[in-house]
Order: structure tokens, then C-alpha cells, then sequence
């Protein structure tokens, strides 16, 4: 559809913003369903955050997507806040209702919906997690909401530990899965809490950008067969830590495209109210079926 | 060009918005100049105007087009104003050089412009002018600052009346254009000036929606061969002015379209510094050439 008097305007609000793929995908899928939707990437200021998400109400805008540095700067600024983000700590979806702004955090759901798609069952299960950032909160309380029996903990005893610290005691307080911080200093520790793991998901980031070639486990016989690894890194689409788990012959590799994917699919959702069409999308962002 | 993370938004701010044409003549110009930007048209509600000018600032826009209910209450929000602008006391373009708004009107520039196109000239030559509001304000005194040497000023007593009176003041004052005010009820000095003048103005609307088969003049004979009659209506593309006017054998019957693009032309001038493509524009638009 072309752009008319009434199309919608739904945008990211980032710092930079200028990297993000969100409008390939958003774009791509609204084009798709035929809606008269246009997403893109707004580079403000921190400064201009409470005036950025004014226009949100001010322009109508049927949501946003928020991103660095302001997800969690943006709370205060909203009328409501779903459950699940306020355990997080976080928001990367806001919604308008006539005015009204909720602010969500899909990043979970889509980690979730991504070992869905893969038939790794969470419910019950052995979880080890390094990285408590911004990644790997939501997957942390995400999961121990969908049933996760176990968490290990794992953070360098760095500016994020105290955040660890404190994920891990919401998740005891708040939910029936058992959770356990450890420094990843202690690598006995880590190696046996993975040993012991049906999971291990790494949300440290390391395996991207600069630090393309460095992975927490370099040793395959850490891993075995039977279990899942999943790395947050999405591009490159493999990383040094998904070969050592190739090596090791472990059922279940995992990138974090199925995630970024399924979190895009639930922030649509929860601005149209319309499923994103996943496969097309699939096809055409990540060029895989 | 698709959306990227780096495409530029640019907006109408207007209430209502959703019968714009200017989305589509801005994005074909920029599609055709391959240029990444688009332009959305934002219906924002009066109480909201200062949230939606200080949101120029913080999405770092280019700019905005004003249209009504706003092209007065933006001038306060304003950091500049043009001093033709200032003396039409509106504005209907907003140009944001690193968080600092200047506004500008370009409705009488596009009028001189399509006069230009026509090869009618303004200089030294008398017009007669009924309606003095949001049209024929800019019209008067871009009209008067280009080197036109006398305007009849015809207005109803109605609510325009008091600023048709400033207008001609201002002209009087300001420019080398003699300027004078008659009440558009008197029907006898109204078809006395027309017969006088090289052009007739008519600004009223009237010609169009529910007004759409009256016109100020009915009798051809108070035109004469030579005159030019121009009539800010667009669409229809033919009033019936117009009619009336060819009956006469007016040389030079315009319709607002070359208005309409002309004024587009020096908007987006003013955003992106780059000429318009007023040809392709033209033929895409308006489908005619």
C-alpha cells in the first residue's frame, strides 16, 4: 500500500538507531498484510526521551518499539506496565490504547517461542545462563515463568551482578523455578552447573562484533549430546561457541534469530492485534526457510 | 529506496490530516529523487500541537508541513520565522536546522510561480482579489512584495474582514503596491475593479464541496479577452468560474493546481535543498502534463 493521508506511523526509538533491522522486518511484514503501517527508526536524544514518547500520544501512534539506551528509562514515562516487564525491569514494546501507554518486554516470549519452534521443552527442566544483561533478564524470568525447574545464574563480578543478584531472588520469591547465582569467575563451577544442564543459553554477547572469536566454553567434552545451547548472537548466524557445541554433537544448536523473530512476532501482535506472518518474514529478513 | 534505519521522517501536522495529498506528491519526489525519506500526514489534536512541534526536535525531522487548524498557533512554538511569514502571519512549512524551527509560508510563492509557468506577468500590473483568508492572505502580499502595482482587496464582512483590512494596511506600509479594501458586497465596484484589472483572484473557495456550482462572477461579460482569471480551487480542476471566464474568452484560465505543486516546490526546496521533479510530479499527480 502506498503511503496516504491515513497511514500509521509506528516507530523504533533508540540511541543510535541507524543500525537496526527492525524496519526490514516490520515493513516487510505490514507490506505483507496489506496494512497501512509504516515503521522507522528514530535516532532521540536521551535527553528528548519524555518528548519522544509525548508525540507517541500526540502523533496517535499505535506503539513503539524502544531500544538502548532507554529501556528502562522509558517506565516512568508510561501510564502502565505489564507484569512481566515490571519483573524484568525493562520495556521494549509500548502500546497506545486511545492515549493510554503500556509498556511490555517480548524479548522473553521470544526466546521462549524460539525453543518452542525447535521442540525444546522448557517446563521441567535444567537451565544454565551466563550473561544477566539485557538479554538475558527476560530470558531468565521469561522461562522460569513457563516452567523452568532449575536456573544457574552466571555473571562476571561486573557493573551487571548486582542485576543478577537480583533476578535470581525474584525469580525464588516469584515463581516455582529454583534459581542459583555464581560468579562465572568460578569456572569448576560453570563447567559442572553445564554438565548438569539440559540447557545452556549464553547471553554474554561474546561471539559478536569484536569479540567474534571468543566463546565461554572452548572445550566440546563441556557439553554432551543430549542437551540445547543457545546463543543470543544473530548475526554472525554462527558463532564460535555453536561450533564447539557442534563438535561435541550436542541435539540442539541454537542462534538467536528464532528469538529476535519471535519477539518481533509478539510485538506485532500486541500493536495490530494481527499474527505476523512468520515464515514470510523468515524468508525474507534471515533469507532461510 | 526502502525503509531503512536511516530514512528520514517528514510530516503534516494538521487535525484533520487524512485527506492530504501531499504524502503522495512528497514520497513520489522523493522515491523519483531516490532520496530516503518519507512523509506521513499526522492528524494531531490542537491541545497536542506544542508536544507534536518539540517532537520535530527530538525524531531530529527535517522538517513539517502545517495545515489547518495550526498555521497560526505554530508561529509561538517557532525559533524563527521568515519575514514573509511574519507579514502573512502564517505559516505552513517548518524547516528544523539542528533543533532550531524556522517557518515559512510558501502559498504565495507558489501562486507567483504558477503565474511564472503561465507566462502572466506580475509586475507593474493590477489585480483584483476576492477573499482574504487563509489563501488569499499569502496571495496578497507575495503578490505585493513580487512588484504587482495595485490590488483591489474584496472581502465579505465576515469573519476574515478585520485581517483583509490588515492586509491592505500591511501592503500600504510595507511594499511598493497600493492596496485598498472594499466591502465584496458591493457588486457594482466589484465588477467595476475586475474590469480594470490585468488579473482576478479568487481565493473564496467557492467552486468547490458543497459550494461547488457557485462562483462570484455568473456574467462573462465582466471579464475581458486579455485579463487572466485564476481561481485557487484544485479540484474540480475546472469551476465554474472557470466556465464563466471561457465564455468570456479570457486568455489565461488557471485553476490552484500550479498553486498547489508550485508551493510543494519551494516546501521541499526548503527540506532537502534539491529541486523538485515538478514534470514527473505533474504527470504523476495531477495526470497531466
Amino acid at each position: 500500500m502506498k503511503i496516504d493521508g491515513h497511514t500509521n506511523l509506528i516507530a523504533l526509538i533508540a540511541h543510535p538507531a541507524g543500525h537496526s533491522q527492525s524496519p526490514a522486518m516490520y515493513n516487510f511484514a505490514f507490506n505483507h498484510e496489506q496494512m497501512n503501517t509504516r515503521f522507522l527508526a528514530l535516532d532521540v536524544s536521551p535527553a528528548d526521551l519524555p518528548t519522544a514518547i509525548a508525540a507517541v500520544r500526540a502523533f496517535k501512534m499505535p506503539g513503539v518499539s524502544v531500544s538502548m539506551p532507554f529501556k528502562q528509562a522509558v517506565i516512568p514515562l508510561l501510564d502502565r506496565l505489564d507484569p512481566t516487564a515490571k519483573m524484568i525491569g525493562a520495556v521494549n514494546t509500548v502500546v497506545n490504547h486511545d492515549g493510554v501507554l503500556t509498556g511490555y518486554t517480548t524479548d522473553g516470549i521470544g526466546f521462549v517461542q524460539a525453543l518452542r519452534d525447535a521442540h525444546v521443552p522448557l517446563a521441567g527442566k535444567t537451565m544454565t545462563l551466563a550473561g544477566v544483561g539485557g538479554a538475558g533478564t527476560p530470558i531468565a524470568i521469561q522461562s522460569a515463568l513457563t516452567g523452568l525447574k532449575t536456573l544457574n545464574v552466571f555473571n562476571l563480578n561486573d557493573a551487571a551482578v548486582a542485576n543478577a543478584r537480583r533476578v535470581v531472588q525474584l525469580i525464588n520469591d516469584q515463581t516455582d523455578c529454583h534459581a542459583t547465582f555464581y560468579p562465572l569467575e568460578d569456572r569448576d563451577q560453570f563447567k559442572q552447573a553445564i554438565a548438569a544442564s539440559d540447557l545452556y543459553t549464553d547471553a554474554t554477547g561474546l561471539g559478536m562484533g569484536k569479540l567474534i572469536d571468543q566463546a565461554l566454553v572452548d572445550d566440546p567434552t563441556w557439553f554432551h549430546p543430549e542437551m540445547t545451547v543457545f546463543d543470543t548472537v544473530y548475526a554472525p548466524a554462527e558463532t564460535q561457541l555453536m561450533r564447539v557445541a557442534q563438535q561435541a554433537g550436542v541435539a540442539h544448536v541454537l542462534n538467536g534469530q528464532g528469538m529476535l523473530l519471535n519477539q518481533g512476532v509478539a510485538v506485532f501482535k500486541l500493536w495490530t492485534g494481527h499474527d505476523m506472518p512468520v515464515a514470510a518474514v523468515r524468508h525474507e529478513i534471515f533469507k532461510a526457510d
